[in-house]
């Protein structure tokens, strides 16, 4: 197309569909046209303060209301949202706040705390709470009833096996086509009711608020995930469609017991790897439509799926790739054939076009207008997708990523330690949690494990911090020095 | 996004879903994998005889899995289908076919008479029964899974005010978008089954068949409206959407007499004008959901919809425009106000570009990157649209538009005819029929009506043929000696 701009979503919404409820938080439920005017509001204080398009504005707020009122309100000023994972530890926040150069943050009063400690003022950074923002006057301005779908919409950050996180850039079209692969893949019903219990600031559920807008649906956020709320709210409340990992899964049907979802549930939407099979013949029994998904932050949620139909004869795999994505086993010498295991590249108007500030990463991780997603897989004779191996060494933990090279970037900035290995054990909880393997450099043999975990949690969100640290003379390496991390599960074992 | 392709539907949808049933006509059932087949079979054929990215072949055949399957063949190959309405006379056909300069012409074995009266050969231009092609060899070519959003799909003729149908460039992504549009809207249920009875050569039709394969449902193929059939179809094969126009409707509840659908039917998709408040109340009695739209062969079908919960409060009205297009009413001095009449101007990524070989035609239409349809109209403070009159002059007759100035130009090719002007009569059976007003040549009076008629049958398709002729002294003109069309139509009552 020539031209790619397209309406403003939720100015859209609200116009097409302007009582519908849109949002349910709580006491607080909003129909389109109640967010559109929050949003609209908002955009005019944040011009009023001096936000343009182009600018950067960060976001730490918990799953609410709050979050979509802000995201819907810096897209009306073509300004794009820096989505911070709140359980980062300060250091953490503050070098994405200087690496995305922020111009301002929004945070909510509950984690005033953590922004305190952040010191933003050191890094001159304008830092409001929501309560604040919301006082200020709004500005006098006119705000495009249409989006440009090439424009940046959001940065998510993820780390890679090289350490520092990167910003991904996720456009309007992004997540446009997105939300146009999930909805010919799921179909959309007129008493569609879509449940947010995973982190807004995740992909997962910034993906939600997104398609709640575009498809004309209600979402009923929750502010942290508890199993019993989320049963209650899908037995009670008509929720057809829920978005959840595996360790989540697993909890709510040990919660639910005896019971069973409503027949109108039609979707359990699971990523974070395939679902094991006991659990999913526990869906059977009751009948429970699980939808496993492959996905990254970077093709702005999931890009393969997983029907129920297939969930018996298909057996750990992650699916088919959806309608306007593609998705090949790539390898050194080219593409792989069925069967082959290779590194999953991918490619479609969702994936981003890159990362921020990056260029040479975006070169290394797009070939041939490929992106590399540096997961193993592989694919069988009838397309369908199995993930052997998240990027290498990625650790999932309750369904956030955890890299081990960041973890031990952290652990050798320790005075006391002179090698770290960090990988993933294997938890009935979490899935997995991080355990490190540390060497001591000589003169600090008194080092204590809870010396060094009171270190990390300053410096990491506690997910990632090791929940052991074993203390070893010496690391497993290759022959040019490189850790050998599969080394190291096998000595956990 | 910086790339433009994604992946062939067809090829995709058989990927994902090949044994679903894709298309029913008769006794023809073919799942997903089987259309898939025989279009790439048929793509083959076409590359052995020379057909080439970017080449025009033109198609004249009646409803059935055959158009499905040229259609996506050509796609394959990024050829253009012209898409015929066997209506025509043969000298219609002709001016299309060179207009486009046609390679090619497909044909029904059925529709050869039509093909010999039009002299392919003297236009240099091979015709091939869909037969004939079927027995072709098969070439080895390799067929791209990916198309460009950006190249042209289709070419679909429309008259305008001025006489002689242009070409209307129809790309990939303007169906797209256009699909996309129409889920937002409609919504997309794994038992849905779209009933098509509406020519594939129109608009309407072509749509249905694009959607089947992009959202994963069945079709069931009727070759003509017989609206016993269809009423059977939709009472006994769980059929959930029907495409029609009014007068088709209109013929539907007459049928159905006393009987109802099935509650599983759930939208009565309907153009070609508001549906008349006596139609609507016996579909109010009879619980059928109707949805009037607005739309034209440059929107890629629908762009304006109403929802069936509004056809009491705002009876006559269109709705309003679908998520990912923008309308407004606009005049020679900017854009109205809420409840003021004036053009219907529309865009967004479903429009056209423009029309083959006219480029002032475009500059015409397309003023600050919006279609003016010609058509007028008026929005209401809530945002719904109001069609007044089609196209200034235009005629719509059982859902075909008739161009007056088209028949105006037949009439005054006639050797005893000085003046013609023709208006719509309305019609019970068909909503509107054509009406001419002659004046004689001097020297001609001898000339009788059924003379004329049989002229204009030779020149034109049925439907655009004058029902009757009225003699004159003289048109209504005003100052400048244009034909005042509306007294005409006053002369007819």
């Amino acid at each position: 197309m020539a031209d790619q701009k397209i309406p403003n979503w939720l100015d859209k919404r609200a116009f097409l569909t302007p009582n519908r409820v849109c949002l349910v938080d709580g006491a607080v439920s909003w129909t389109f046209r109640d967010l559109n005017h929050h949003a609209q509001a908002t955009a005019r204080r944040f011009y009023g303060m001096g936000i343009r398009e182009g600018d950067f504005v960060a976001v730490l707020l918990d799953n609410s209301f709050r979050v979509p009122q802000i995201i819907y309100a810096l897209q009306y000023l073509g300004a794009i949202t820096v989505l911070l994972n709140i359980r980062l530890a300060p250091p953490e926040i503050n070098w994405q706040l200087q690496d995305a150069n922020c111009q301002l943050l929004i945070y909510d009063a509950g984690l005033s705390d953590t922004v305190q400690a952040m010191k933003t003022d050191t890094i001159g950074l304008n830092a409001l709470s929501y309560d604040c923002l919301q006082k200020l006057p709004e500005a006098t301005v006119s705000l495009s009833p249409r989006i440009d779908l090439d424009a940046v919409h959001t940065i998510l950050y993820t780390s890679g096996t090289t350490g520092r996180p990167k910003g991904v850039m996720l456009t309007n079209g992004n997540h446009w086509w997105s939300a146009m692969g999930s909805v010919l893949n799921l179909g959309l019903q007129m008493d569609d009711k879509w449940l947010i219990c995973v982190p807004l600031f995740h992909m997962s559920g910034l993906s939600i608020i997104l398609r709640n807008v575009i498809y004309g649906i209600p979402v009923i956020i929750q502010p942290k995930f508890l199993p019993k709320a989320v049963n209650k709210s899908i037995q009670e409340e008509a929720v057809t469609i829920v978005s959840v990992v595996s360790s989540m899964l697993a909890r709510m049907l040990n919660e639910l017991g005896q019971d069973r979802y409503p027949e109108s549930f039609r979707c359990m939407l699971t990523g974070g790897g395939p679902v094991p099979d006991s659990l999913l013949k526990t869906c059977r029994e009751k009948q429970i439509p699980v939808y496993q998904t492959y996905g990254l932050t970077e093709t702005a949620s999931q890009i393969a799926t997983l029907s129920p139909e297939y969930m018996d004869s298909k057996l750990g795999s992650a699916g088919k790739t959806l309608f306007s994505s593609e998705l090949q086993i790539g390898g050194e010498d080219g593409r792989k054939v069925p069967g082959e295991v290779g590194e999953i590249v991918v490619r479609g108007p969702n994936v981003t076009q890159g990362y921020l500030h990056r260029d040479s990463e975006k070169i290394d991780a797009f070939r041939d207008g490929w992106f590399h997603t540096g997961d193993l897989g592989y694919i069988d004779e009838e397309g369908f997708l199995y993930v052997l191996d998240r990027r290498s060494d990625l650790i999932i933990s309750g369904g956030e990523n955890v890299y081990p090279a960041e973890v031990e970037a952290v652990l050798l900035a320790h005075s006391a330690i002179l090698e770290a290995g960090v990988v993933g054990s294997e938890s009935k909880t979490w899935g997995q949690v991080p355990v490190a393997f540390v060497v001591k450099k000589i003169g600090f043999e008194e080092i204590t494990e809870e010396e060094i975990r009171t270190f990390c949690r300053e410096q990491l969100a506690h997910y990632k911090c090791p929940v052991r640290i074993c203390f070893v003379a010496q690391l497993p390496r290759n022959a040019a020095n490189k850790l050998l991390r599969r080394k190291l599960a096998e000595w956990l074992k």
